[in-house]
């Protein structure tokens, strides 16, 4: 863009610590299934919706489970921030992540006023290291007194995880690469906190997978299909905007 | 929240200017749907989407068409600026009004760091009193150069409105209070840019609305029924969050 000589002295004469400080941070939600241990050899294991999370060694709220989250540096677009942030704090890299929702109450960080962009991203929790974060059920994060706004960010999460599960694939970024249906379903109830009708269920999501050769071979458990997710493309990373 | 001594004398040396000065800014793309004159007795007239654009009169982007925007202030809300930017713009008040997504490239504005939250919200266009703020036809806004990274937010928009009139009722934010089935429909057409079954789209929509006593009594038309929207319950307004 070319500029004009009064365009360019409007600009040279701009000072930016003109107007009150504000920062803008990235806080990330990272969802992950995490199977427990079947309990008997006929049942699978119950599901459980999981959050990672950072108990914080610093002021302010030193000592509470946090999200991951860091402030956007000058030189990177805010979906570099949370790519970064994901990295340093807990190790993840190369996830589906997208953004969700900007978090802009006035007093939600008694430091400075702080906007935070909150992003989602969803990992496959068993295949996942992770470093210096650990899994939090959801369940238990209900009832925690969590670090900032964190708990609301953490509903509004949650909402669009259910809401994106039946009109899109985001699902399949917390699957392991083959899956069963049942495993699939037990995933789709564990997120929407509901029962579903397994023969309904098939119809649904019976355009987004396709059977593999292969079956299950568990101990005590009739053989069952594999299947896999149709858009597997590989590496699957931050949107770009 | 109490604080401990430490905790408080962190805060206190806590100095926001310390960081490099950034800005937040929300920026509206504000829909409506024009209906021009009728061209002949048997034909509506046709209808454009149109988004609601302000002529900038100040450096940068002087003269260039622009989104109504402007800064967020350190007593507001992100949903407060949005409200007070299109009320003071374009004199628009209680409409509705929903965050969009949040735009973060580094050089989207000459002047200093802004990251820019965007809004979308949508009016009966012709029933809407606007100020120093004009209605451009989506198909003009594709071919002119806008103000800013303003014509990526709009196509953004774009998106998110097609996405959200299958899945919500979002469109009658967009209608007159009563109307008929095929004015509704070709709303949708307009949005989609594709032109929909009357049988397959009536079935959609029905539990949508719901049929009043009145009819239209349009010279040289037969008449039709007026409907109305379900949900409609006065004032809307920006979410809180």
């Amino acid at each position: 863009m070319k500029r004009d000589i009064a365009e360019q002295k409007f600009l040279d004469e701009y000072d930016p610590s003109d107007y009150p400080p504000i920062a803008v941070a990235v806080d990330a939600v990272v969802f992950g299934i995490s199977r427990s241990a079947p309990d008997n050899y006929r049942k699978l294991g119950k599901q459980s919706l999981n959050i990672l999370l950072i108990r914080r060694s610093e002021y302010p709220f030193k000592n509470k489970l946090s999200l991951p989250g860091g402030f956007v540096l000058p030189d990177e677009t805010i979906d570099e921030t949370a790519k970064r942030v994901l990295k340093a704090k807990t190790g993840l890299n190369e996830i589906y992540c997208e953004q969700l929702y900007t978090f802009g109450n006035i007093n939600r960080d008694p430091r400075m006023r702080v906007i935070s962009c909150a992003y989602i991203a969803l990992v496959d929790a068993e295949k996942t290291r992770i470093n210096n974060a650990e899994w939090a059920p959801m369940d238990m994060i209900k009832n925690e007194e969590l670090a900032f706004d964190h708990s609301a960010i953490i509903m509004e999460a949650l909402k669009r995880l259910r809401g994106k599960i039946n009109y899109t694939d985001i699902v399949f970024h917390m699957m392991p690469e083959k899956f069963t249906i049942s495993q699939l379903q037990e995933i789709y109830q564990t997120i929407l906190e509901k029962e579903l009708l397994p023969a309904a269920f098939r119809r649904t999501i019976a355009h987004k997978i396709t059977q593999t050769d292969e079956f299950t071979h568990n101990a005590g458990h009739r053989p069952s299909r594999l299947y896999r997710w149709n858009g597997a493309d590989g590496e699957i990373t931050v949107e770009n905007r």
